[in-house]
């Protein structure tokens, strides 16, 4: 224990069986488009309002995993979801029409490697099987939420972030026996490799004293760091021993905050600029005037469930660390002047 | 799997090793009085807002299991814990005061019972050890986020409940090996019993198609009846299998609809006058003016924290099921038509 204080070690390693990735039409005609399993062309997705969008997009991901590993809902032990919407609004509602066990989480941004970790518990110790975990976003009802409404147009700062329109999810299975093909563009048929959640280390709550909430990839970054730092003396492991290291939603400025945070505390920037990306700098191009990058839970959720777990299954990564990074501000936090608190949890997964 | 498809069985039953119940002024002079390990003279707790008098009253029943169990930061694996307020400002805030590892919970006043599940799997399977669980509610910080200004002095229908100024925590760990003491009046000294954590039952969401914020008993209460059912019917137990089973604040209108539910369902009204409680009914006088009862997270969070937990120890009760119940509805949800979920998770506690 003493020695592996934040890290959980998953005995089993649990399979990620299926996996899902949804985005909006912004995130459609972005880099990820290929990687995405569906992106829509109107992000209203045929309801009423954004929050019921939304949730219908979580809902789709939990629908498709269940599909894709060829399961019922009475194959499904639980489902642990979260958003970043107030009383998990998109989760809830998806939830009531599942009918299948629920646990709600909250991390901010942080949420789907939250409920990767606690899902791959529940599963690794046989508590429960098939269990699906994911988290969503929605730039329009995050914008009405934390910010202003979107029929005011107002500026936004070179340094706040674009919340994705997008939702991800997995299945935590303690085994997979199915052997899955795939063709490549040649017609060659190819096995697919199987993706195992091999540790995750849970994070602490690291406040930077950062007030400016457009300024969401610095309040985030020492956490992220504290996380990534932890993690690897846990496990007594260099950067490099992962092909990639993911964090969630940091953004341009985060992502070079981490950068230059880990060459302070010893980690080769040579290695880093190989291994270390973030998904808030991935899921968009700079020309689609998103200023300092993309967030929301929607983001790394997209990103991990699509483009990492398929370059996984495709045997183009082994070994890689996934880091959602949460911002736990409340909505009236900064007028009670209080600054930002940042979490990130890693998860480490691992093909074989 | 497909038998007890909802419960997870604890192999190891995890230990409380400690727990502390909070109140506030109004608690303080209701019939829990003598079970609350502290009551608040005034609920602002020294601070300048409710909210932070809402995260200190966490923080300290944080603070005290730590501190009751012999254990120190260093010691504790993991913080799991939720309150009402949106982005969790309570525990986000708690969180980043201590230090630990912490992964925030979201089921509305269903997350005591949340926390204690995931918490138990942590510590069960020696993913985590002495993983400390909670939760808290403010009446003043949930009147202001969910209904009206207090200042506004608005008419409550005599459905609503009184939203409990409480908070209370637990420590899981996968050993005990302290015998603790304690003298009865009389100044006889007694071993105190250990109470363990035997299985837990994952609740549905459920929505019974209530639309009124004011009628939450209504809201919960199948939600509650369903969890109970599905957790006898798994466990192949009778209901007087438990000493006593309690849900969390269904207050006077969900509890009888409960009983009513029960008894449609097969069981015994006789039995379940004797078994069963609910912890809005009990948590304040009907003189204290609470129309329908308590509710909050705090509400079960501080009566499984001091009342049940203290009869555990002091052998008055051997087998309990105790069951947080939570509304799902978003503060804007009832403005887009919807009618309000609701969840229970169930938790069976057993003395050695």
């Amino acid at each position: 224990m003493a020695e592996r204080k934040q890290t959980l070690i998953f005995k089993n390693k649990p399979y990620i069986t299926s996996s899902y990735s949804m985005g909006g039409k912004k995130e459609g005609e972005g880099p990820m488009r290929k990687w995405f399993d569906r992106c829509l062309d109107d992000d209203m997705y045929g309801e009423k309002t954004w929050e019921k969008a939304e949730s219908k997009m979580l809902k789709t991901a939990m629908t498709e995993v269940m599909k894709r590993a060829g399961k019922s809902k009475e194959d499904v032990g639980a489902i642990l979801s979260g958003d970043l919407l107030n009383q998990l609004m998109s989760s809830s509602f998806m939830a009531r029409d599942m009918h299948i066990p629920f646990l709600g989480m909250y991390g901010a941004c942080s949420t789907m490697t939250e409920s990767l970790m606690l899902g791959s518990v529940l599963a690794d110790g046989r508590y429960s099987n098939n269990v699906i975990i994911g988290a969503s976003s929605h730039y329009c009802t995050a914008e009405r939420q934390f910010r202003m409404p979107l029929e005011h147009g107002n500026q936004r700062p070179p340094s706040a972030q674009w919340t994705a329109t997008a939702s991800g999810a997995m299945m935590l299975s303690y085994e997979n026996r199915d052997d899955k093909l795939e063709s490549d563009h040649k017609g060659n048929i190819k096995k697919l490799r199987k993706v195992r959640v091999e540790c995750g280390t849970i994070g602490k709550v690291i406040d930077a004293g950062i007030k400016d909430a457009n300024q969401m990839g610095s309040a985030m970054a020492p956490a992220a760091v504290d996380t990534i730092l932890n993690h690897l003396q846990d496990m007594k492991r260099p950067i490099d021993y992962y092909d990639a290291v993911f964090t969630g939603d940091l953004g341009f400025i985060g992502k070079s905050i981490v950068t230059d945070l880990l060459a302070d505390a010893g980690v080769d920037p040579k290695i880093l600029d190989r291994v270390y990306d973030d998904c808030g700098t991935m899921i968009y191009e700079r020309k689609q005037d998103v200023h300092s990058g993309g967030s929301g839970c929607g983001c790394s959720a997209s990103i991990f469930a699509g483009y990492v777990y398929k370059k996984m299954v495709r045997g183009e990564l082994s070994r890689v660390l996934i880091m959602s990074t949460g911002a736990l501000l409340s909505t009236i936090s900064p007028f009670q002047g209080e600054s930002i608190p940042g979490i990130a949890h890693a998860i480490s997964l691992e093909t074989e």
